[in-house]
């Protein structure tokens, strides 16, 4: 069923994606400008996505903490090039009650500087280290233009920073999250993603590089998706983390910094969602089944819900008082994979419907059937099938380009990621920003350039992907 | 082994509180005024507070969301009582990037208004209610004195704010989450409560009444713990929450709000533990097990472990470089409360060791015991131990008073909950603050008054326990 409350994703891609936020019951604007809120339907999904990363997390020895949400701004400004990378977007709180504040504080938009400063008082030996530590919290950046999840001034995230005694350690460290979130898009929000390193201009104010996860949304625009940093001494530097090493001389510490947003929610909707709302990938969807009983069928829903429940399945009953039709569009709306429609005759057939959200088809299945082991199959296969249709999507949205007016062409007729290759002089980089707004993705690390740079025609340095961004 | 770090709780309880905080790694100061660092010991503490109440709250039908970190001064207005109780404790941020802000904006204190407005913009029908959503975040409020967990000016906390059809509905919900507290304090916390009503002096701003759990601290002071707010239709009416009933009339709705902090890990610190460091119920111990080799044990250990770990018991293994005694320590100070010694000596024996937290017991146990049993029927009883310790010391210091100066000679002399009765008046409120600071704990809806006020000798409405508090 068409949902009149959605405008077609063909038509007017920025329109629908707003549709299925509201629609699917996301987020709402609130009276705060830039800022939402996050509703039932769109916080569970981020429960589900931060039980899942969490316990990665914590399986690769991480431990979670919690840091002020204020940050004095003489702490801020240590760092010089953290402070110019933010500064023109931090919000400032000025008053305390009624009095105004000897030193201004800034809510964090960021905390690698209160995670310095933590640091720098407990790191005294190679014996401390490494420390591992996450947070899970709102952030703030006083950004001009919103859109749900994907920019807002106010986000939740998870940001990990870690100390290291070497260098080694620290950039592995920076890999094994970079992996870390590979792993979690692909295998749970069933999103491909490209990886490689940011461009100097690209990269995070601080860091000595940073590493990216980039997903193609539908509509062919890039989402920098996960970022993972590798800071060397520069931080240990600036707030002083130094620790006595082996050999007991005294040594500066080596950081990493990670994280992801509530801009994965974005990411889910303008990959998989269609238009009749929400589709999750069963390893996401908090709600992974809902049965919708026509008639009286009591027992038989009851049988189904409780073998589903003891499995672990994420099942609910919609015994709501409105029409099954009515029912089937909420639950295709707010993206339940599987939806099991039990009616009074049908089951005088022995026989009982089973939908799948991906695909939306009907599959009529006998009463007498395993239901765990199909459920749990067919899940199965929505996951791999949303996988794979999203990566051929991707793949043939990836293009190669040797010139400028390549580059053009694909840009203005079908966007996409565009592979060319690049002297790594940033006035190439920025030259190209002309060309409908092309931005480097990343480096890809493990591709050599082949052609000359594709802007200067002077020799390339990088295999790079390029794109148009969120 | 006494820890040297920890000042005895009879010599200096403050104190001792601070060191065993500061021992146990659970909080440190930060650069931050009057703000916490939560570091990994104390945050597992409210990771498994969080996992519990949250499983609690979804069982009774509540949704998380998440609302703005900010609010407008404005929208904050709206309601002049709690503008009253909140404006002089709140942070104002009045400037975002380099511009000053047309309206300045608080962090939030508590987010009844932003609430308030959301339900405002939802609400429509009685079939839209009840809405019962709640959530995790951080609030600020800038207090002058700060003490670690038990006041500071950024703290974590659970809010739900319901809004229902019905006075009867939404008073029901008052008291099923003031139960709900109740029976985590008790069945979790190990810590006693009383429960009651708040004064009208002592009520939430805003609120037609305040419920309360009130616990008494090993020195005799008490801590309000929890509080569960009815609010009538005086949000509703302030912010406009109205919904066409079953008659089809329009009518004001009835909220409801809740809450308990990260203060309760102060609660736990004040009731359990003692002079050589934390001490846990097992039921909230994020660790509830550590095994020590001492020796070439490594099979009996491995084998330890896993069949603790397979039996979903919070179990590790230190195995660090440090000397038995060293770990022993650290396992006190850190609350872990059951500790296996496994030594080669002991093994040829047969046997091995078991150390309970709460009472330093230990005890040799047969090394073909099945342990599994042993540890689990080991943490019942240190967690009705630890209740019952807890429980019988409150009782003992709970005292009835029936003048001025008995209230006065119990304060000065072995403080403690004083159940006295009391006209009602505020007057007689106020003058007992001038008895060693006492303030009203909460009204005991379920005993009657048998005796005069105890202040101003008129007639007796309510009976009342007063004490002194954090």
């Amino acid at each position: 069923m068409k949902n009149e409350a959605i405008t077609s994703r063909d038509v007017d891609f920025a329109k629908w994606y707003t549709d299925v936020v509201k629609a699917a019951k996301l987020c709402d604007y609130s009276n705060v400008k830039g800022c939402m809120v996050i509703e039932p339907n769109g916080y569970a999904i981020w429960e589900k996505m931060q039980s899942v990363l969490d316990g990665m997390f914590k399986e690769t020895g991480h431990q979670n903490v919690y840091m002020p949400l204020l940050i004095p701004e003489s702490l801020l400004k240590k760092e010089g090039e953290l402070i110019e990378g933010f500064a023109p977007e931090v919000a400032w709180v000025t008053h305390g009650g009624s009095k105004e504040l000897e030193e201004r504080l800034c809510v964090r938009p960021t905390s690698e500087t209160l995670f310095s400063d933590y640091y720098s008082s407990v790191v005294k030996s190679y014996r401390d280290l490494p420390m591992k530590y996450n947070q899970w919290c709102s952030v703030m950046r006083w950004e001009k233009t919103t859109r749900p999840f994907l920019r807002s001034r106010e986000f939740l995230w998870q940001e990990g920073h870690t100390v290291h005694a070497t260098r080694e350690e620290a950039e592995a460290e920076t890999r094994l999250m970079l992996n870390t979130y590979k792993k979690f898009f692909e295998d749970y929000l069933a999103i491909p993603v490209i990886t490689g390193k940011k461009t100097e201009k690209e990269k995070f104010a601080g860091a000595e590089y940073s590493l990216t996860i980039e997903a193609l949304m539908y509509n062919g625009v890039a989402l920098q998706s996960g970022t993972s940093h590798y800071f060397g001494q520069k931080f240990a530097k600036a707030y002083d983390i130094s620790f006595a090493n082996k050999d007991n001389q005294m040594e500066y510490a080596y950081q990493t910094s990670w994280g992801v947003t509530t801009r994965m929610i974005g990411a889910l909707i303008m990959v998989h969602s269609d238009d009749f709302g929400l589709v999750l990938p069963p390893k996401i969807a908090p709600k992974q089944v809902v049965i919708v009983p026509i008639g009286n069928v009591e027992d038989k829903v009851n049988e189904v819900y409780q073998v589903l429940k003891d499995n672990h399945i994420s099942v609910y009953v919609d015994d709501s008082k409105k029409s099954p039709g009515f029912k089937f569009k909420e639950a295709e709306v707010n993206g339940i994979p599987v939806r099991i429609e039990i009616g009074e005759r049908d089951l005088k057939r022995d026989v009982y419907t089973v939908a799948r959200r991906d695909t939306q088809e009907k599959m009529e299945v006998s009463a007498d059937i395993d239901i765990v082991s199909y459920v749990l199959e067919l899940m199965d296969d929505i996951q791999s099938n949303l996988f794979i249709k999203a990566k051929e999507r991707r793949d043939k949205m990836t293009y190669e380009a040797h010139s400028v007016d390549e580059m053009r062409d694909i840009i203005e007729n079908h966007p996409g990621f565009i592979k060319a290759d690049w002297c790594g002089d940033k006035k190439c980089e920025e030259a190209l920003k002309e060309v409908g707004g092309l931005k480097s993705r990343c480096i890809l690390e493990e591709e050599n350039p082949t052609d000359k740079c594709v802007v200067c025609g002077r020799d390339a340095k990088h295999k790079v992907v390029w794109g148009i961004q969120y």
